[in-house]
Formats: C-alpha cells, sequence, structure tokens
C-alpha cells in the first residue's frame, strides 16, 4: 500500500502538479478541489498513464463536515495520510475595503484560515500517534504584509501563516513537519492566475513575462521544492521559505 | 459638542482606562462592553464624576448587526467618531490543538478579526469623508509569532495584524491614522488577566510582579502611549510599536 | 544640576530639533556632530535664548577615543547623562555595489553601528550603576530590509538594529530603556536629505510634498515621539515603533 | 573543466560538508579555512578518494587582500566560481556588554559582514557577466533578533542578513542566487560547536541530544537543503529559509 499525499486544492497550478510529483515519487496523490469534475478526472488519468495512483475528490471546503468526512474515508479506504498539500487560497483580485464585503471576507477565512484548522484538527492526531506526518502550507506575499485591496486576502492568509507557526510549536516534536511556503509572486497557472486575468490577458502575460523569461514561477519547478521539503531530514526542517522568480523584486522591494 | 472616542471592549483593563483617558483629554467616551452593566455603569459615572462625558453600551460583538447598530446610533445622537479603540481579545488560555474545539476558534476570529473588519467597513468611509480618524488596536504577542496552545488565539490576531496593515494602505493618504499596538506581556486587568488566573492568584501575581515592581503593565500608562499615538502630527505617524514591561524579555528573547 | 540629554548627531534635523525638545523640558543638551561649527553654535545659542542649557562638541565618531573622551568629559564637567539621542546616520545615497568602495563600506559601519556599541559600552555600565537611563536611536527603512544601491547602508543599520535589540536584552532589566525608532520616509532636514539633494531639489521637494502637504516628516514632531518615548513608564516601554508620513506607503508596501 | 564551488569557512561542519557534496556532485570544491593544515588536507583527500576534485587554502579573511588574491587565484587557476558557500561565523559565545572588547567586535564585522561584501564585490560583477551565479550564505539565529550576550555576534550577523537582501535585490535579476539559510539550532559539528563547548561537553551533547535523536543538526543533512537551493530553477528561487532540528524549538518560541 503506497503512502498517501493528499492535496487540498488540486487545480492546474500548483495543487495539481505538487500531486503529480508526489505521486510519481511513489505516493498516491488524493486529489481535493471543489469543481470542474472533468479537470480533476484528467489530473487523475495523467498520473494513472504515467503509472501513478491517484483518487479524485469534488469537494466543498467552506461546508461543514466535507473536509472531515474526506479525510476519514480517505483514512479508511486508501490508507495513512502522510503528506498534505494544503493549498486553498483566498485571492479575489484587488478590493478596496468598500468593495469587500462580509461574505467574501469570511469566506477567505473559512477556506485559508478555517478549513486549515479543521484539516489539522483532524490529522495532527493521528499523525502525532504514527510519529510522523508532513503538512506543506502554500501561502503568499499577503501572509507578511497587508495591502490595499487586500483586506480579505491578508487578513486570511496572516491568520493562517501564526496558526502554521502554532501547530508547528505543538507538533514538531512529535514528527509532524509543518511548513508555511510564501509564493511571493505569479505562478503560470490557468485556474487561478489565468481565471483572475481572464484567458487573453493570461496568454499575453505568459508570453510577456513567462515561457522563455522565467518571470511567472512554474508549478513544476515549485513542486521540486515541496518534494524537498518533505524529503528534509527530521534533524534539518525549514518551518517558512518565500520562493519567487529570478527577475521579480522581494516583497519589501516593492 | 465633544468628538467621539469608541472603545470597543471596555473593562476595567486597557479599554476602560485608555476611554476615561480620552474623556479626560475632552472627548466623549462610548465604552462597548458585552456584559457586566454594573461595571459599565461605574465607568461612566467614574468619567462623569470627573467632570467628563461618557455613554455605555451593552453590546455582543460576535452577533449581527450588533456593532452596526451601535456605530449608527453614536454616530447619529451623539457625534461623529473620531477615534476608536479596537480592544476586543481573542485570548482563551493555553489551548492545545486538540482542546480547541471549531466553535472556540470561530469565536476568536469573530472577536479579534471580523469585529474589526465590521468596525471599519462603517468607519473608515465616514472618517475619509471627514479626511480624520483614528483607529487604535490593542493587540499582542500572538498577533507576531504563533505559539503551542495559541492556535486560535495567533491566527486571530496575525490576521487582524495583516488587516490594520491593510486599512492602513488604503486610509492613510485619507487621513485615518491605524496604529497597531503589541502588547507584549501582562497587564495589570482585572477584567482579562484577573478572570483567567482567578482572584487568588491574580493577586499573587500582583503583589509578587506588578506593584511596586512594574512588572505587570499598568493600563494608566498604557493610555498615555495611545493617546500620544492619537496626538501624533500626521507627518509622523506610527503603524505599530511594541510595549512591555522594563522587567520582561521581549518576546523574541523566549 | 540639570540631568544631561547627549545628541550624537545633532544637525538641523533630528537631531538637534530633539536636543531643542529635551532642552526645553529642562534638560542640559549636549549637541555632538562632525563638522560646522557655527551651525552648532546656533543650535545652541538658540537654546540658551530659550532659557536652556546647552553644549557644543565637534566630534569626528569615526576616530579613535573620540566618542569615549567625549562623555567622559561631560558625565566630569557638566553631569550624568540620562538620555542619549543617537543620531549618526550611515546613508551614502543610492550606491550599486559597484560603486561602493571597501572604504564607504566600512566607514559605514564605524558611523551606524560601531559608534553605537562604543557609545554602550561607555555609557551602559554607568547607567545600569544609577538603575535608569534612556538610548533613543534613530534608525531607517534599511534597517529592516536591504535594497538595491543600499548595501553599505543596510548592512550597517540591520547591525545596529541587531545591536539595539542586544542591548535592551541585557539592560532594560536595569532601568535602561533602549528604542529603536525606524524613520521610514523622508525628513525635512538640510543638513542630511538637503545635502543629499542639493539646496535647489530640495526646496522643490519641499514644496510639492512637504510644508502644507506634511508629505515630509516634521523634525519638530519627530522630537514630540522621542520625548514620549523617554517619558514613558518602566511598565510600558516601547522598544520599536515606525514613523512615516500620512501620505507615505509604509515600506512593506513599496 | 568542472564548475567551482568555492567554500569560505570550510571546517569539520557545514562547509567542509557541502563542500564535499558539491563535490559529489561534479563541482571542483575550493576549501578555505583559516587554520588546521591538517584538517584541511584530510577533506581535500576525503573528496579526492571519493573520485571527486577539490583544491585547499589557508586564508585568514579578516586581513586585507587575502580574499580577493585567493578568488582572482581560483578564477585564474582552476575555473569560474559558480557557486560561494558562505560560511563564516562571528559566533563567540555568550558574552556580556562588558565582555565585548572593541576588538572582538570589530572582528565579528570583518569576519560575519565585511567579509561577504568583499566577497561579493569581487564575484558578482564576474557571476553577472556570465549570467549565472550562487551564493549560498550560512546564517544564524542572531541575524533574525538581538540577545543578551549575542552583541557582537547578532550586529555582524545582522547586517550580513541585510547585505544579502541587497545583493539579492541588485543581482537576482542578472541571474545571481543569493540565499540566507538561517541555521536556527546546534549543529554537530567538532569545529565550532565542540570548540566552543570543549570536547567532552561536545560529546555529552552528542549522546543526549544528537545521534539517535537528532536533537544536533547533521551537516550532510544541511548539506542537501544548500544543493536543493543551488538547484532551484530561477523561477522559483528562495531568499531565505530556515532550518532547525525536529525537537528544538523555533526561536520566537524561546
Amino acid at each position: 500500500m503506497k503512502p498517501v499525499c493528499l492535496v487540498m486544492g488540486a487545480g492546474a497550478g500548483i495543487g495539481g502538479t505538487v500531486g503529480k510529483r508526489f505521486a510519481a515519487e511513489g505516493y498516491h496523490a488524493v486529489l481535493c478541489r471543489r469543481s470542474d469534475e472533468d479537470g480533476l478526472n484528467r489530473l487523475v488519468k495523467d498520473i494513472e498513464d504515467a503509472g501513478g495512483e491517484a483518487t479524485g475528490f469534488i469537494l466543498n471546503a467552506v461546508k461543514d463536515d466535507t473536509i472531515e468526512e474526506c479525510l476519514a474515508k480517505v483514512e479508511a479506504d486508501i490508507g495513512p495520510i502522510e503528506v498534505v498539500i494544503f493549498n486553498l487560497g483566498a485571492q479575489v483580485g484587488n478590493r478596496a475595503l468598500e468593495e469587500t464585503s462580509y461574505k467574501v471576507f469570511e469566506l477567505g477565512w473559512r477556506m485559508a484560515t478555517f478549513a486549515l484548522f479543521r484539516t489539522a484538527s483532524v490529522l495532527c492526531p493521528l499523525m502525532a500517534q504514527r510519529g510522523k506526518g508532513t503538512i506543506l502550507v502554500t501561502s503568499s506575499t499577503a501572509a507578511v504584509r497587508g495591502n490595499a485591496g487586500q483586506h480579505s486576502h491578508a487578513a486570511a492568509m496572516g491568520g493562517r501563516r501564526m496558526l502554521c507557526q502554532s501547530l508547528n510549536a505543538q507538533y514538531a516534536g512529535k514528527g509532524i513537519h509543518v511548513a508555511h511556503v510564501v509564493i511571493d509572486g505569479s505562478v503560470d497557472a490557468p485556474d487561478t492566475l489565468g481565471k483572475m486575468l481572464g484567458e487573453e490577458k493570461f496568454q499575453q502575460l505568459r508570453e510577456s513575462k513567462g515561457l522563455e523569461h522565467d518571470g511567472l514561477m512554474l508549478p513544476e519547478k515549485i513542486a521540486e521544492t515541496y518534494l524537498h521539503l518533505h524529503q528534509q531530514h527530521r534533524s534539518v526542517w525549514t518551518h517558512e521559505l518565500d520562493l519567487r522568480s529570478f527577475s521579480d523584486l522581494a516583497w519589501w522591494n516593492h
């Protein structure tokens, strides 16, 4: 039985790609996402075609019991979850305070903060019992500094970052490696950046900034760092690192 | 008509004391708290006895519409709110993940993060129209680093800190001064620390650490810094500062 | 005998202005600067004309023994130094690595880091014996984030910030208040910004950004915050705060 | 001709071990250290015995011209330096301010800050011309927070961290990857920790905390992360990460 790598938020960007990478490394990839069952099935098939194992779940992470039921099912039917890629975002584009409804603000928290808390509440005790586990949390610049138009996003991600530190403080000594990955730039991801910008603008950006120029962060390259974090020996665990394109300025410089 | 200083979370510690200080400075203090109407009335009477103006509100900040209705009423009946002391905490004591229910975690966010968002959503547009306003946010060590037992508290306060930076980024240029005050130590406050520790332990701590030794932070001294922040000239605004007793180590040293 | 407030780096901007403010508060202001004896004498005379006490020293802070001799002389002839305003900068304008000579880099460290270490080495033991003292350190954005063109400045100021934390960790409990003030913007200061930009450009900037618009930080307003830091009760000391104009973005937003 | 990986500070801990790791990966390891020619020769021989290439240099990094001459010689005689492991420390043990001489303080800066500046001043322009290069800087907790007894160490490392950010800001876009690695714990390193503690205490620590328990950070495991940093694709570079044993608390929790 293969160990399980569960991806919460498995679109065609970081989530799905990291899932594929762990599948290639011998993990059963469990891919959870809110919608686009076709896209999900393609991801599963890609992994299977490459000789790997994968299972897809359509799951609304802001609804009651969804995460809990999925995790219970995976643990019962597929196997112990060894790695979680927590990849739910809460980016709603740039919105002034007046354009940020209570509903949007709460949704951001439910996706980015509370869903991680729920996932950790279920899994950390199990992982601690088994003496090992890895939780890799995709994060963003908004987790380390607020900005105009980021009221919802920054509040959700900032809370999440502090939650990661709290989980790490309680569980690292019990063998659970929690790492907070600050994605400080634009990712070449059709499901998130692509949808936010629209197809045409996204392709323009890919051509001007990405592709040959590597100004967009490539998901398959990000996946290498996720894998490395998971493979770090327990005497040398990283809790936080940043990632950005060589051609981008760091957040503290712009 | 006096300008209004509204205190959200006006207990017998920082909130009430800062309210008194602003009342002494010529503000109509509007004191909002969840419970203890007697305590609230005493605060109001203290201010009036000293020649000041005050109004008390019993208000549950986690319920729908409560904050919004209170703010509307104050603006209509008492006067434009010039200063907000946002003093709602989310400290639930040290709790391991397993002892932190979903309900507690959500409540922390509703108190510490969402209630500030609601307050700002109502007031920032008004303050921006008037070209001035001050929002002083009492915060804690948990806003800048997580810790075992702080899953709920740190997530709520960390989100709040990023929200403060976001509000500041959008509104400073419009004359609204948002300041995030990191209270990095124990406050000599019967309503919070006192209740958390119990009467006896609190008195012991006061005698051993506080009183003559100044190891507990004195609310009336904290109030001086709040007043100073509000009085800073707009060419030299502070967004964040820390406060701790001289005899305590900074959070980064323990 | 008046208590002494010694200003290291007392030009016509923050240093001299804070010196004046403390003189008005009853301190004997000891003003130290590298050059411009006429300017120094004017500062002293201004303070005396206003009924205060002041003494000027021309002193090259990067030379051996200068600081030590000055401090010894002040302690012997004028009185115990209660407050130090450490205001030496190391700004050399924007310089690419290739344009930053070893000499410039070392000078930056001697001014901004080593001179503070020397000052603290002499005064902290004395202040600790007396059970009180305040060291207020003017700092800059470069202390909290590096930037292209800031190789020398950022290295010097970043080292200084960590030194301030170290001094604070050893000496706060002995009654010495060390505060690190992050000046995150342009100060309306002819001796520093004025010289860097040249007379004409400086006046243009003052007219476009400063004066009525408060986009330049006013030294006399900065001085109020320095005074407040010194006056904070020992149960509520600030170790670090930032200051910037309401119309400027915080460093983390640009 | 093999590409060159130059290690500044190549003792029996991180430096030498990372050198070996890069040699195994096909680099000519150039190992520089201040003393212990026998130890250096053993390192070189170990690498050669394993089929790799290595050259040793005895070099005093605080003396004038030493670094510059070494780098010039390597570039001329061995080949273009593609990777620098900058591993000079400035740890002098815990020393109160009164026990930290001016000489010690300056030496700390010369080792930890200025030597990196000198190295970068020589190599960054060359690497920028060649369009690629990697500078991995071993750092420590003292780079991110001061502490009593760390006056010299923290000032030196804090300056270094800001210098790394400045180098990164100027040179990342030109293909130079600068990464700052915060070693937040004790390394199983006889040449540094071993010397600081003495042989006997070091062995006790190894037995109680390290070895089977992984409480000491293992240099060969640290080396894996250094290698990963170097191998990151340029669209996803890490500027900073922390490393600590799973059983240690993060610096912000103690």
